[in-house]
């Protein structure tokens, strides 16, 4: 039924999509190091001791030839591999034919709609693309950890302004404290939302699984919020719009070199022998060519 | 002369074009907290020993409201600040308007033109646009640390096959000696580029300006292998080529939405209210709606 098309586009994803959005999509993201792996790992654990069956999928930014050997070092995936109400997928997003929000977007419109009640996204929280996935679900974490330096400040700066909750793992190491307030003063200088949600900020240990429970309850907190206060439909909506935009992109581009000749063969050949620059390439399969 | 055109273009840039393609290109990138801010400091200072001017454009995974205070943070730029030899500008990755590459592109092209020799473009390395901008410079460097774990082996690998340099900073810490044979390992497992390059892993301290002028030779040495070998055509080929698709699709969603009624604001509000999928929305834009 899932077939790829022309542009990448999975051509029967528009038939599951009736059977789509009942799923909590729930977005983790932070700087390297923070430790989301486990922190994800005792989520899931946590949700299924709720009952919840739980897809996850873990945007990696490997390369294709190393892709298998960060995939192999996915430790935490064994703790739930025999269990069925637990799909795992790791994305790498190297090698992607379409946008990273619409590929993603695909992968959990198909869990969604396969039925599982919590589809969880894990991406590290610096790029852009990746940034902008997690802001695609409808609960947002943003993971820190202590003494992680001031780069990780800048980092955390950009990507402030997504999370529904914050995250400050290691809880235990010196400077747990520090980092939530400094988090909170980042958070008081956030402009409001107008979304009347309290955005908390939580101290968990992953490793020892403490907080985890509180962090559940947080998800199920926000999930309510969001459905009371018609955020779910609004999330829903600039999930969309992102989508239709990415696919127009890609399908108008596809339809304009299928309208030239030799499918633009001859102009890219022109821009590879320094002929052309690509904007006069652009100008040419356009058809808008100027002196 | 450069302005904006609908779709974000420089549309004075072809004007510059003929003037570019004589800057070494630089790309330096790494995790957070590998020191990367520092490392370009000391090289540019090195740059300016040798009587080479600099332009460096560092990519912020910034949001517009913290945009302000990162760039406030970066005290490295004081020190260049008086020398008319430097140019330093902070491009923000967030409300672009255009994709990363070709904005970037944009940027080092006019320092370029500009008559820069060396043109540094810093980001993190971690998400998947990043890794490309800095693909496309004509040598790329990855900085690592010691001791920074598991996740960091993952974005290493992410960003392995684009070094062309690998340097070790903080190379006083423990552990570094460990992870320039984990880096060698690595190395060793990259399938060749034929290019007939040994790539180098140096440990430096930047801090303390140790290692730089080797890691400088390292360039030089690296910019007359790609002259001789045909590299530098071949890197802005591709750099070419990825600029022109990212244009194309731009200018063809943008033509698509011009071309249909009311600028396409009809779909967007069918879309927005629920009524129709984005790929219908798209379908419709393009007038192949299905049944």
């Amino acid at each position: 039924m899932l077939e790829e098309g022309e542009d990448g586009a999975l051509t029967g994803l528009r038939t599951l999509l009736p059977d789509a959005g009942r799923a909590h999509l729930l977005g983790i993201t932070g700087p390297p190091g923070a430790g989301k792996s486990t922190l994800v790992d005792r989520v899931v654990s946590e949700l299924r001791r709720r009952n919840k069956t739980v897809g996850v999928i873990a945007i990696d930014p490997s390369s294709p030839f190393s892709g298998g050997a960060i995939l192999g070092d996915r430790v935490r995936m064994q703790t739930h591999a025999t269990d069925t109400g637990v799909f795992i997928r790791s994305m790498a997003t190297r090698g992607q034919l379409g946008g990273l929000a619409r590929t993603s977007f695909e992968a959990t419109t198909v869990l969604d709609a396969m039925g599982y009640d919590v589809v969880l996204i894990e991406t590290v929280g610096v790029g852009q693309d990746e940034v902008d996935v997690v802001e695609l679900a409808h609960t947002t974490t943003v993971v820190s950890i202590p003494g992680m330096g001031d780069d990780i400040q800048a980092i955390k700066a950009g990507i402030l302004e997504v999370g529904d909750c914050f995250v400050v793992n290691k809880a235990d190491l010196p400077g747990a404290e520090r980092v939530a307030m400094q988090l909170a003063a980042m958070l008081h200088l956030r402009e409001s939302s107008g979304e009347n949600w309290e955005t908390p900020i939580l101290k968990v240990e992953a490793e020892k699984a403490r907080g985890i429970d509180q962090l559940v309850d947080i998800y199920e907190a926000h999930r309510a919020h969001l459905a009371s206060s018609g955020g779910l439909v609004r999330k829903a909506v600039r999930r969309n719009e992102r989508v239709f935009h990415e696919l127009l992109r890609e399908r108008t581009a596809a339809q304009a070199l299928h309208a030239v000749e030799g499918g633009g063969e001859p102009v890219l050949a022109a821009l590879r022998a320094g002929e052309i620059d690509p904007y006069t390439a652009v100008d040419r399969v356009l058809g808008e060519e100027h002196d």
